[in-house]
């Protein structure tokens, strides 16, 4: 039995869409931000990086956004969420989920919470313009690689593609959001059809209007 | 046959170091940084991004530093630098090496560049502080991490700790050092005797008096 310690639309967004697609049994509990208890003395017991999420699959606890979904895939490869060993697809895989988690997300981040990044937070601005711009052509070039297909890697969805759609989401404020783009848009569209995706939305009342 | 585009120093230097460990054939191709070779034509064609390393596994190209070296480890299991999928330490090297390419790396990209992450250049100086208090905090949970252990995970080197390696040697010149950890410091100039670590940083021209 899993437990995946998540917030709304946090970076547990991305294991928990991929918990939904693998259909297994699992229970959410709720990892209260707005009174910091990702800080608690309880939850950096068991995530001492004070970050969210947090997965026990029975005694063992991961960390991790990615590592959390990895650990998932290999437990169901039945769900094919992950090219095998030795299919080609394999390394394209992970070279656009490092993509994804070591440039995009941190990017993302340092947009969010510019004030954590400098000693004159009366600056904070310029570093969230900055970013915009920065990001905005990250959005382009991963836009330019997803003409003609509906999954990042191959013909079959992936950890990749739960990656890219809260990425996504979380830039839906830019000035140029992600579903202004021609094939990331149709992509994004479509993803949020997927049941699995509807259902994690769902649950963490996330509506999915703006995808219609 | 390999081919792997670096620049000494460069995220290059972990798959660099892999490639020795693994004693396998291959060929470094220098990406000339001082004249932007990685930003010419040529160069853009196989990996679009404009950054370093490429990988070339014969006619397959793979990007990404950390791809690189799962790309590796899976060619070349018998070199047993990845956890088997079964292992259960394999959830705890996925976890460090996100923890170590999604968190500490894009922070120390932010302190040695923040020019690029603000539109004040004037207070790039500001990032550069703020960084260096949030990666010496890192570098301290780290060091914690490894109270007792030589290696980040289980009882023998992985990927892990050449991206350990290569990080802590970036960050060379903060205030407080990784080698002035207590644990990090043991386990860093035990890494530098490694006969692996020791050719890729000859190969480089990078000294390792300081590991002495």
């Amino acid at each position: 039995m899993y437990q995946l310690f998540y917030y709304p639309r946090n970076a547990s967004w991305a294991p928990h869409m991929l918990l939904e697609e693998i259909d297994t049994v699992f229970e959410l509990i709720l990892v209260d931000r707005k009174s910091e208890q990702q800080k608690s003395p309880e939850y950096l017991k068991l995530n001492p990086t004070g970050r969210i999420p947090t997965l026990a699959d029975n005694d063992q606890i991961i960390t991790e956004s990615a590592a959390i979904c990895l650990h998932l895939c290999e437990k169901h490869p039945e769900s094919n969420l992950l090219p095998e060993i030795g299919d080609p697809d394999r390394a394209r895989f992970f070279q656009w989920l490092f993509y994804l988690t070591t440039t995009l997300q941190p990017e993302l981040m340092l947009y969010f919470y510019p004030d954590r990044h400098t000693t004159l937070p009366d600056t904070a601005n310029a570093i969230a313009s900055a970013q915009e711009a920065r990001i905005t052509d990250m959005f382009a070039f991963v836009d330019q690689s997803l003409a003609g297909k509906n999954f990042l890697v191959g013909d079959h969805i992936s950890v990749c593609d739960f990656f890219l759609f809260m990425l996504s989401h979380w830039a839906s404020e830019l000035t140029r959001p992600p579903l202004a783009f021609e094939h990331l848009g149709r992509y994004l569209r479509t993803l949020a059809q997927r049941p699995a995706i509807r259902r994690a939305c769902e649950t963490e009342g996330t509506p999915l209007t703006a995808y219609q």
